[in-house]
Formats: structure tokens, C-alpha cells, sequence
């Protein structure tokens, strides 16, 4: 007690040496982390911490003291002795439509892993998991510690949202970096991912780091720096980590919005998914099985991933996962079947347009970005946090780069309800797309670089 | 409401702009300003501007804004058309052994002037004005609006504390500048000042900005960067503003501590003072005399307050302020008689003891800051607002710089209660004094430079 009213009272001295620039030590960060949690530190005092940080930086130590503390403020997992060198992860730092946890999860526990994967909800542009998961009736996001493992024992995979005991100093922090303007900050952002996922006890973690227009990070070069420092913390942690920087323009896969998004992972587990969430899936869920030694090449783990997608056995583990979070037999074997009417059990919004191409060409850009402001003003996403989302308001592509279209063919159909589509938004839409000649597209790979432990 | 509700949602994005070293627009400062005053803007954003501010700077035009809205929180002062250009003020950085304010307050007022002094307290190493009054018996520093109007009407110079209603949003952003380690920030220091001396509605303002080891700027130029600051913010507002930048090495006069200030003060009051403390007296108060017209050059305006200070014009001033502020008469005259037994009336420390010089030579410097460290843990000042100080506890200097000493010679006077003098706080004293051979000494100037309006 004593000693945290010290930490306290020199608290601005902390302040004073990050903000002129200096390294702080492992125990001047201890009570940062620790102030915050506590709430012994002034707000006021975190606002202008975190500022500093922002404009000042940290060094590799630094930010993986930080990271230390923050994932030791709360409970950290443990696990059965004989899930040694099985218990995976995956961290996405956020894309439109993408629904690649949905299909991953599943495909990692047909190939023997166990998944406790700890999910978030979506803000601003981006979707959340938590979310989509919640359009299938009786899904159920939130279960204690012993029922995590029993699903992991059983199913092998499950996902969940964080509890209130899984590092408490990032829930402040996190919601003070949201109005303090200082969430782009790569210390900050390492400290927050790599501490959550160092408290679910894991023995290998993939992290998806996108870049693009529809990206926290518009070029490779920062996305970069971001994959690097949080695979430098994560190995240091004990986690093998790596990192696939993948590019995050036109939206993953064909659909966007929660419900539209759930169709399209159950159908990507039926072996009929689009190619880029295939790539996508097969390449953090192949760097895993490579990093765990259930592959000998990352080669080999794509094709072993690939597999359980085709066979059916990434099906059976969602399957199996939807009823061990609440969802009745009936329900989730009616999804998993191969001829399903979706719509007979997810709700389908009131209203469907089509948007009619303005003229013909090549496909040859779709603005994720766009897409998914619009959809966010009509309901899909939250602007703060604890905002209801409509689920079933989306969007589905129904053309894809580089195809040739028809003027007046449709290419989104757009799904929505109260608020109903503006005029405005249908322009904005309509700017999304990019038609010209064939020999104007540039075809880049989805995967630009995979880091390594 | 609703424009209140848009400016503290946009915030962050204010936050972001001068994050990223953008300028501020007049309406963005206007949020901010408002947002502290009106507690719209939660802390932790409070923070981090004040700390974007500090590491990103303020171009002149935003610090000019900035004092603006600070001033425009509150109350704005105003004064019977007859004063109008006799209203004057001066404010000082703060140093060790400052107690020119209690000079030269009742010297302008002797030459005609208007002066609504409001001044703060001490914190940390620096005396507080109000402090040091507060040490005589009966003195009341607070003082409504028309209690302020009629002892300026009447004798023309009053010393208050800041009353609530003036600058509220300095209140708020003082406080967490102390604990956000944002104190010494130009625009912010700026704004602070400034603001409350505009909100006197002031004719004429002169700043005493102190540079040297005990002052809260090292150097000359950085000192001079604050003054061009102020002096430039201050004439923009439409008072006249100058500035003296001053050496703050030494104590000033030879008395540190609250009681023993106010004692020598009176003796400067009574032609006795030391040359140091009548040299910024007369070049402050000189400057402000010039400034308003009531002398023809600086030269000039230093020999009427010298004067006032010879002829006892100055202390039938003081004796009178004392009056109006609650001091019995009988108390005043007997401060104000040229032989006063001080101790009749102020309370002595129970403990005095001497200090003796450990060696023999010149007195080539004497550290004031070692004094005033050592000083404040006895209890002469306060680490954080509130905390009560011993007016009592302070120091004499037996010698002055330039003096040849012998060894074992008294030369310093600590007068202490409780907690005692250490035998390493005596020690840390004996460090203050610097010895050394004649030709060593550097005789500088106490004035380095003089910024008019």
C-alpha cells in the first residue's frame, strides 16, 4: 500500500522521462500498469502517459515490459499438461468482411489444436466477431473458465469474449487510447494484443496484420514494423509467433455484415468458399501447424488445413462448437447441412437493392473502405461501445476483381432496414467501384510477406 | 447544448490535429478551453492535449487564442474610467527570497498608480506572495470585489489570492499540468499568466522573468523565449507589456522564509534594503512607470521609486494596505516604526542556529536552490496545495557575494522548529557556499536584459 501511494506521488517523474524522450525502466513501467489498474494513477495522468508514448515511442524492452505487466494485471490461463505445444491462436488486426476466425477456429481442431480463441466486438469500420457469431440463434459468446475447457477438451475450439478478469489494465487503456487519440501507437497496440494473448497460456500465435486503404495501416512499410514488434514480444513472451501481412483493399470474400458473413464461412467449411479467404485461411492456419511441428513445411500446413475444409471435418468442429455455446442439435446441424435455406433459420433484413454497374469494363478495384462506412450508417457496426449492431444489414458483392461487366449488370446487393438506403449512400456506393480497360489491373497476391518466428 | 455535446465528441480528433503538430484553430482552442471549464472534456483527454502541447509547441496565434479563451472563462475585472491607465501589475517567475511584490506594490501606489496584485502561493521550492503576508497577524488575502475596488480606491495597492470566479479554466488545467509533468510548456505558461493578469483588465503589466540555477528556466535564452512570449501575447491583449530577465543564482536580499521576508521587505520599505532587492525594484517599477507614461525614460522612473522608497511615501502605503486588509492599526504602525522589535509582533522560530564557514577566501557564490530545498523540508513550503506551511522556519544570510570571509565565520542563520536540522541537511547547506580565491569572482549584472512593449 505504502509503496503504491509512492508509485503514485512520483508518477509525474514517469511522465517527465517519457515524454523527454528517455527509456523507462521495467519498474516505472510495473507502476504505469499497475497505477492503472488500480486507479492510483489520475486519468488525466494516463491521458498524458499515453501521449508521450505516442509521440515519443518505446524501445524493444520497453514495450515488452509493458506487455509483461499488463497481461500479469489480470488471470493467466493454464492448461492440461497434455495440450503441450497445442494451444493456438490467431489475432486479426481487423479487415472488412473478414470472417476468417469463423473458418480457422474449426479447421485448426480438425488438425488436433486447441483454440481458446478470446474474440472482440467490431468498432468504427470494422467487424467483430463476437458479433457475427451472435446472428446464429442461441450462440452463446460469453462462458466461464471451466466451460472453455470442456469445449476445448471436447470440441477443440472455441470463441469467446474476454472476461473481466483477462488483463483488466487493457480495458482502461484501451478505452482511454479511443478518446485520447493515441490508438495508432505501436507500443500501445503490441502491449494490448500480445498481453491478452500471453494470458491465454499459448504455445504458438499467427497474427494477421493488414494493410490498405480499408486498414489501420495504409502501407506495407508500417504494417511491417507493427507484425515485427509484436512477433519480437510475442517469442520473447514464449509464444511462437509469426506473422502473414496480408493486403486489405477490396473486402475478404464476397460478404459484409454479420449474418451475410456467418453464410459465407459455413459455406467456405462446405469446400465451396472464395479463393482469398481460402488463402488466407490455409496461410495463418498453415504457419501454425509449422510452428507447432504438426506440418513440416508451411506448404504442407495449407494443404493439410485446406483439406479439413474440403472433407468435412472443419464442418464438424463448428458444428459441434455451435451446440457447446448453446445453440440447439437441431439448429446447428440444419446450418451445417449441405442444402440449407439459410434464411430459415438466420433473419434476413426487410429490404434487398441491387446496385446496377454506370458502365462496362474490367473490375478493377472495389473501395472496402466505402462498403463498409456505409453499412456502418446503416446499422452493421457500432460507433461506441455497447451500441446495439443489426446483424442482418450487409452487403454482397456479386461481381470480383478483374471480372468484365455489362453496363447496367448489378455487382452489390445491399441488405438493410431502418435507416433505409439514401440516395447519398447509394453515390458513395456507387464510387466504390472502379471499372476501366483489362490492361489496368493490377493483380497483387493477397499475401504480400510472412514473417517467422 | 448541442454544440457543447458536437465540440466534446469531436474532441479526440482536436487531440489528433495537434498531435500531429497541425495549428489549432481559434473555435478548436474555444472546445478545449470551454470543455476543461464546463468538465465536457473527460481528464484523461485533458491530458494528453496538455501533453501534445508540450512535446508539439503552439505557434503565436494559437498562444494568443489560447490566453484569450482562458481570460473569457471567467470574470473580467473592471475599473472607474478615472483609473484608466494607472491600473498596472507586475508578475515574477518566482525565485528564492522573492519578495518584491511586497515593495513594489505600495511604491507604485505611492507614484499614483492603481494596483490589484493577485498573487498565488508557494509551491515547491519558490515562496508564495501570500504566504509571506500571511505571516503577519490579522493579514486577509481574501477579499471580495468591492472590498478590492474600495482599499484600491482608497490606497491604492491591494495583494489578494485568486478569487474563483477569475480564469476557472486555469484552475482546472494548473492542477493537472502538476500532475501531467506539462508545467514548463511556453504556450501553456503563457496562457496561464497572461490570462489572469488580462482578466485584471491591466493598463500596464511588467514580467520579472527569472533565469539562472533556482529559477524554473537554466539559461538566459530560454528564459528570454518565454518573456518574447508573454510580452507579445500581453501587448496583443492590449495591456502594455514588459519584461526584465533577471539572474536567479543567490537568494534575493538576505532572507529566505516567509516571517524574515516580510521583515526585510519592511526594512526596504524603510530606505534599509539590499542593493540586489532595490536594484529589481526600481527596474520593474520603473519600466511599469515609463510604460504608463508617468516617467519619461526607465532612468527616470527608477529614481521616483527610489525615492518612495527614501521618503517613507512607500510605507505609509504598505502601513495603509495593511489597514484595509485587517491588520489593527496599532499592529501596522508598530511594523511601520523605524525601530521595531519585529519579534514583538511576528513569531520567531523556537531554534536559531549558525552555520560557519569551513574555510577562508571570497564568497564566490551561494546556491539559493540548496537553500530552498533544504528550507521547504523544514517547512517553509508545501509539496502539493493545501498542505499548511511554518511562516517561521526560513534563513538569514550572514554574508554576500564578494564578502572575504575567515574560517569559522557565521554565515548562514537557520531558524527551524520541527522537524530539526539534520546533520545532512547542514551538510547539503554547507554546499551552498562557494569559497575561492578574489579574482574568481563573477560580478554579472542582476538585470541581463530589459524586452519593452
Amino acid at each position: 500500500m505504502a509503496q503504491h501511494e509512492q508509485s503514485a506521488a512520483s508518477f509525474p517523474e514517469h511522465i517527465r522521462k517519457k515524454r523527454n524522450g528517455e527509456q523507462l525502466s521495467a519498474g516505472e513501467i510495473r507502476d504505469f500498469v499497475q497505477g492503472v489498474k488500480d486507479k492510483t494513477i489520475q486519468e488525466s495522468q494516463i491521458g498524458a502517459m499515453l501521449m508521450a508514448i505516442w509521440l515519443q515511442g518505446m524501445v524493444a524492452e520497453e514495450t515488452l515490459a509493458l506487455t509483461k505487466e499488463m497481461m500479469m494485471s489480470g488471470e493467466v490461463m493454464s492448461w492440461p499438461a497434455e495440450w503441450e505445444g497445442l494451444v493456438v491462436d490467431k489475432h486479426s488486426t481487423g479487415g472488412v468482411g473478414d470472417k476468417i476466425s469463423l473458418v480457422l477456429a474449426p479447421a485448426l481442431a480438425a488438425c488436433g489444436c486447441k483454440v481458446p480463441m478470446i474474440s472482440g466486438r467490431g468498432l468504427a469500420h470494422t467487424g467483430g466477431t463476437l458479433d457475427k457469431l451472435e446472428s446464429i440463434p442461441g450462440f452463446n459468446v460469453y462462458q466461464s473458465v471451466q466451460q472453455l475447457h470442456g469445449i476445448l477438451e471436447e470440441v477443440g475450439c472455441c470463441i469467446v469474449g474476454q472476461t473481466d478478469n483477462l488483463v483488466p489494465a487493457d480495458k482502461v487503456m484501451y478505452a482511454l487510447r479511443d478518446v485520447t487519440s493515441t490508438v495508432d501507437s505501436l507500443p500501445l497496440i503490441t502491449g494490448s494484443i500480445i498481453s491478452k494473448k500471453g494470458a491465454e497460456s499459448l504455445n504458438a500465435l499467427v497474427l494477421d496484420v493488414k494493410f490498405g486503404n480499408a486498414a489501420l495501416y495504409k502501407d506495407l512499410g508500417s504494417a511491417k514494423s507493427l507484425a515485427q514488434s509484436m512477433v519480437t514480444v510475442g517469442n520473447s513472451l514464449g509464444i511462437r509467433t509469426g506473422a502473414v501481412l496480408s493486403r486489405m483493399n477490396c473486402p475478404i470474400g464476397r460478404c459484409v455484415g454479420n449474418t451475410l458473413e456467418v453464410m459465407e464461412s459455413l459455406e467456405c467449411l462446405k469446400g465451396r468458399g472464395p479463393d482469398d479467404i481460402l488463402e488466407l485461411v490455409t496461410s495463418l492456419g498453415g504457419l501454425l501447424l509449422w510452428m507447432v511441428g504438426r506440418a513440416g513445411s508451411l506448404e504442407e500446413g495449407k494443404k493439410v488445413i485446406s483439406t479439413t475444409l474440403q472433407n468435412g471435418a472443419a464442418l464438424e468442429k463448428f458444428q459441434n462448437m455451435m451446440i457447446g455455446q448453446g445453440v440447439t442439435s437441431q439448429i446447428a446441424a440444419s446450418l451445417c447441412s449441405t442444402n440449407t435455406d439459410y434464411y430459415s433459420i438466420l433473419r434476413r433484413a426487410h429490404y434487398q437493392t441491387e446496385l446496377e454497374t454506370q458502365g462496362h469494363g474490367t473490375v478493377l478495384d472495389i473501395d472496402g473502405m466505402v462498403i463498409a462506412q456505409v453499412l456502418h450508417r446503416l446499422g452493421a457496426g457500432r460507433s461506441k461501445a455497447g451500441d446495439p449492431v443489426n446483424h442482418s444489414v450487409g452487403a454482397e458483392l456479386l461481381v470480383s476483381l478483374g471480372q468484365k461487366v455489362a453496363k447496367g449488370q448489378p455487382w452489390l446487393r445491399v441488405h438493410y432496414e431502418t435507416p433505409a438506403l439514401s440516395a447519398e449512400q447509394r453515390l458513395s456506393l456507387q464510387g466504390a467501384l472502379t471499372l476501366g480497360p483489362a490492361d489496368q489491373l493490377l493483380t497483387q497476391p493477397l499475401v504480400a510477406e510472412i514473417i517467422l518466428p
